[in-house]
């Protein structure tokens, strides 16, 4: 082994905000990386990490109208989206185009069809687009997936999830966030399919605002979703935008020899006995501790299939154009009040997705 | 308080088989009664269940012939019936005429018709009628309903059940069990709808049959329920006929301000690290020692009614025909590939029920 | 299989204060037993118990003048003895010179020699002497044991127990209870060797009256006590008077190959979240409820031996002169400031059970 | 807040072993700070983890002979000394005198004398010296230590401590380490005495070496400790060498008004069941995953203490005292058989470190 220092791999940053800022943190720790580039519309915003960070003067910084020149810099080689969704398509093409490796938040996309043609633009220029669904990396999640991967459950029969929200998202932020099922529920079907290994048949949905601040913009703080997969197997997935006793996030997978269930994770190890019970505390409290290991480990995935050092992005375009299409179809069964048929949905598209469009106004 | 013995309550049991002895086992040790009867068509198995328990001489046993002469006899003030079904009607209508209070295994009968004339029939002799929906008595499942009811968690937005079977039980009785809905996800319908205090608007399934024995006779193993409620909750059931690991039966209810569960129960408490990990042994394995609290409870609450010592029966006659025109309900929605209007059921209640016994041909 | 009653065990109870009651509870709820005697100087207890349980005018009821009538009742073949620890030794002697078996609550006696008179007259008049260490048959205790005896966890390196009582017992009843040592440690003391398969080598405690009135007595209510056993093994007991949280009872096993541990035990399986964290509620809340399993057990177990069906009584005389002689060596350690030799003490038991006399004014 | 690069806190760490490395982690992660400065005998090991950690050539590296360069140079502010504990004293007294502020691996020396000697150092060249007694910043311990200060379990009466290694030491470091009271139990008396607020009046201990190589080097692989504290609390720390099931580190800390526990940490949330019962997978499985946090935050208060954002180091010269005339008490007891006044030691401090010294040949 020589005593030479070792090449670090140019990172660009795009969109400073909450999640960018969750990037920025595990970007900033990794030896292996060097930043170059932050890109973010609000300066005092970038001034503010940078002193955080202790970032040094080298990193280049500029907003959006300095993009191409950030696509031009050669010392980029990865490029970490975290802009508003809405800007995602247009971002991935040109730096797909410049020759930059992507690592995009998720969604992709909010259609089908755009998030076709943004792994289509990654072919094209032999580029990686990796889609950041991170409970494929949260450690318990992955533990679980390959172990009934391994058949240590069997054939699996049921599968459940519980997501819960904590803190409570401002509606201003709800808006903006593609619904109840295309910001939340996503996670929850990406998982259970890739777990799975397979689209589920049919899916149905119940939900209800009872919030009426998220009444009001048509969008839902409570539902539940069955979906059934084609060998039999029933899920469920629950979701609310708000528990007040922080961040649940649960997985359950049963099956013939076993089940394998992820619980929810505590901040410290500490119990405490009182006059009034036995007691351990919060759960995480938000989506930042508990999945801090999960955007990390994504990351460090994404720069091992950049390395070659993994062979396959673990997060695929298929399973973007799934959890997109599952997403559809529960704002349609919500529409209709009836299961969905996925296949159906497949094979329709185009057609649904317009449907879906006109019936709900979030996206 | 005088030194003088107390008058014990004169029971007697109709039907000795498995769930005859799980409530003969409570009886016999319960110091306020004196077991009068045994009804039994198996004689070799009373002279069993007589050597097992010690039974006095004086203990009067007899086949399904000797019916009349136990009812008759004046001994007898309580009545439990733990015959199959089919026989509870007309048992339940002789022995409310007869002046006997009952305690009925549940169900009470296995239509919505039949469920109102036994109810009829004890209200028209001024008997109690008990239907033996023992989780109402189990210890955590009570907590639970008690805390619910006294606002500790604010309005429920959530309720899931997960009831799985151990040991799996033969297919020549599941052929006889009324089916997974009957059989099975009434206990949990009825608990949500208990705990909820209301009925649901609209109930939706999916459901296999893993087992090819089970495919045979028209029934699944594996069923997933939703139901939802008026002001918007969503019920989540996840019923399976056998789960190698035990006898799993949770249950959880989320609310406004809080989440109540109801987790496993392990016969000791007793941890195991080894090099393979931590290991707490098996949670409990049937039935019989799950709820072995239950059907003690529910027994002395009946009792309790009975002396007068507690207002109310706690298992009404409107949960009865709830949860028959839910299993209804189940099955019209297997049968139809779509969601159920549990209003609609009620109004169409008798046309529907025609229907249902046409679609399914269990019962 | 004949059908005719089977001969039930006929039983008698001396004292029926808190432990007679304990046991009363579950002899009536016994199927193969008959209360034939209860022997209790304070009539109205007796009134109130025989209302509480319904008992039969059958039942004979007396003081203690009433004593040689119950052992000439050629009825009564079991005496279970709850009375103060001063009358154990002479009617153990009594009832054993009579032809009963006996199940005598611990301890048997408060000195090594009465200890040995009574098992002395158990023999010369071969008949069953228990005393009731009732740790032995609680099951997550049992079964730990007997996983050690087969080797789970190999060869035995450290031992250790917690036990707090609750609620607090008041001052009146501690002046009588032969101290800390003699009343709460012996539990402890006594499970960890029939555990360990031996006696310890050395002994040594720490102990402190942090209430004042417990100073007052010369007793202690907080306590630590190491013990080092001939292989190496190391003991630690921690037992304290008053733990507001609950009966907290606790022991833990570890080894070569591993570790067992019996946790505290909870009424319910129900846990709760909200906004100050993930709750339980409390422990079993006294000794009543937490070994209620282990008082029925024990009786059980004596049933079956003098049945013959087991062969040999759970608890030894070895046992209880151990034990007697182990608190002995706590009381003389905090005299005397060091360890003592468990050893010598059997050596000179005779001797220093007269310096612990006058040392400890407790006994 | 001015866009311009904050300056870093220039380091050198010496000594890159084991505990190196584990150091070397966090800073290299920890964007503040600037590494300086690799002393290191093993040339192979600096190039290896220069390649590991993505190392800048900027860096210098070198052995013991470049000890004086390295403190020469003024972009070292800061020295973290993970050499073996002979070269602390040396060291300590150097990189003080050379202006830098000093954080070492306990223990800071092996005599009380030598430990008070490098704080003089400290204190008369104004420089920070602490002393990494890691548990203090383990989340969960940390937690206790701010609730038992606060007041929530009311006046301490028991705390015990469990610590077992894990994997097994090879005898070849065991040889070097000071011996199992100096080496292990030091950690669990030192966060006793830092929770507790004081020092003990007096401990005794027991141990044994099950494992004959470590027999023949006169040392021990498990220990029990007893220690009380002026106000009559109790003390039990329970330290062996090698558990089979991982890295077992326990606190539990039991007052008036409750108790308080950290209990072991698991790398993930998954629970499985099957048919041979309930596994929730080891527990950490070694100090570098159980303590990870810790290093990471010590070192964070250390820097914070640095740069006057926290007032006062947590890890104080006489916390080093004490742990140390502990350590030295424990091969007392044991030479002994007697419990050691740690008073006495105190005010004979000196002479009995020349006795412990001919008494443990190990240090």
């Amino acid at each position: 082994m020589a005593n030479q220092q070792r090449k670090k791999i140019g990172v660009a940053i795009c969109g400073l905000g909450k999640i960018g800022a969750v990037h920025l943190d595990h970007v900033v720790r990794n030896p292996s990386v060097s930043i170059e580039w932050l890109v973010e519309e609000d300066y005092d915003r970038v001034v503010q990490l940078k002193h955080e960070f202790y970032l040094d003067d080298s990193i280049k910084i500029g907003n959006s109208s300095k993009v191409d020149e950030m696509l031009a810099d050669k010392s980029v080689e990865v490029i970490l989206i975290c802009t508003p969704v809405k800007f995602h398509p247009s971002l991935i093409k040109s730096a797909c185009k410049a020759g930059k490796a992507v690592f995009c938040e998720k969604p992709i996309a909010l259609t089908v069809d755009e998030v076709k043609s943004c792994y289509a633009a990654a072919r094209k220029n032999q580029q990686l687009l990796y889609c950041a669904y991170n409970r494929h990396f949260d450690p318990s999640v992955r533990d679980i997936y390959k172990r009934v991967k391994a058949g240590e459950i069997g054939e699996v029969k049921s599968i459940k999830t519980t997501s819960r929200d904590h803190p409570e998202s401002p509606v201003s932020y709800l808006k903006t966030s593609g619904g109840i099922f295309f910001d939340c529920a996503t996670h929850d079907m990406d998982m259970i399919c890739w777990i799975m290994g397979s689209s589920p048949t049919t899916i149905y949905c119940q939900a209800h605002a009872f919030n009426p601040d998220i009444a009001a913009i048509g969008d839902y703080d409570q539902a539940g979703i069955m979906m059934q997969f084609p060998k039999g197997a029933v899920a469920h997935v629950d979701v609310n935008r708000n528990a007040v006793y922080g961040y649940d996030q649960r997985l359950e997978v049963f099956g013939d020899s076993g089940i394998l269930e992820s619980k929810n994770v505590f901040p410290t190890s500490v119990h405490h006995h009182d006059q009034d019970g036995h007691s351990l505390g919060r759960i995480q409290g938000g989506f930042i501790e508990r999945y801090k290991a999960s955007y990390r480990l994504e990351f460090e995935h994404f720069l091992n299939v950049y390395q070659g050092i993994e062979a396959n992005l673990d997060v695929t375009e298929e399973d973007c154009i799934r959890v997109t299409r599952l997403s559809e179809c529960c704002n349609e069964s919500m529409s209709l009040g009836k299961p969905i048929s996925y296949q159906q949905k497949c094979i329709n598209g185009q057609l649904n997705g317009q449907l879906n469009g006109q019936l709900n106004g979030l996206k």
